[in-house]
């Protein structure tokens, strides 16, 4: 690999960071529009809920991700952490892996819960800018006949 | 994009699609060896069961996929596709979504299941090899309070 190379896939990796990092920060603040000002137009997502697949245009419409935040109090309880990030990349595609972890407490709701999950992204830059054009949000379950979603496990 | 750098990337294309095949066949064959072949040394996978985070060489090593295998029971109710698949590659980096099916009898039980399943692979090619260096597979899960796993989905 040249040192040019090397050099690209550095500043690559560093925007991807940046990316994520401003992700990160949307959904501390609940600003759902800044979250999803990164997707691409063709993004694909596989969710925590269901359905198996999400897919369109209307994923770039804050108001999904909006009313989904505001099912969470208002309070300090909101947390929301990237961890053991993961980021490759060369030329115009990168990938990401994370443990994430989010903490709130529904609307209504007297306790709050915490819940670690794994996250996969997929991006392409186009024109100078990264984009995620998918995204593989989930929960392992427990094989053990409960089919419980394994929503009670730390890194 | 150059003609050069398109037909590089339908060549890229084609051989991720005949290496997702070939696992394809390999879980319908439930030839563990011939599946894990695909993986490389660096592979982190997001599996259906626990732990959250799997990852290590020892991932490469067909025992533990052979064993789940072989929970089923060896008759014809075992059934395995890849839907839905859509490749995105360019330079030395490839990734994959898709919607798996797999169809089973647990050894012992007298019903079948059916699963459906998201699927992201991340590819990195090392001097002419496509290889997996990261697999997440997942259902959804019902945020409803039950928390279940959401395994009774159809695309």
């Amino acid at each position: 690999m040249s040192t040019t190379e090397t050099t690209e896939q550095t500043t690559a990796e560093t925007e991807i960071r940046e990316l994520i990092a401003d992700r990160e920060a949307a959904m501390q603040a609940r600003d759902a529009a800044r979250f999803v000002a990164h997707y691409a137009p063709e993004i694909v997502k596989f969710d925590l809920a269901p359905p198996l697949r999400n897919a369109g245009p209307q994923l770039l419409d804050p108001a999904g991700m909006a009313a989904w935040l505001s099912s969470f109090a208002d309070d300090d309880t909101f947390e929301f952490a990237v961890t053991d990030l993961d980021v490759t990349t060369d030329g115009s595609l990168a990938f990401a892996s994370s443990l994430n972890r989010l903490a709130a407490t529904p609307r209504g709701a007297t306790q709050s819960f915490e819940l670690w999950y794994r996250s996969t992204l997929c991006l392409r830059n186009t024109e100078g800018t990264w984009r995620v054009v998918h995204e593989h949000s989930s929960t392992p379950f427990y094989m053990d006949g409960t089919l419980r979603a394994a929503t009670d496990l730390k890194p």
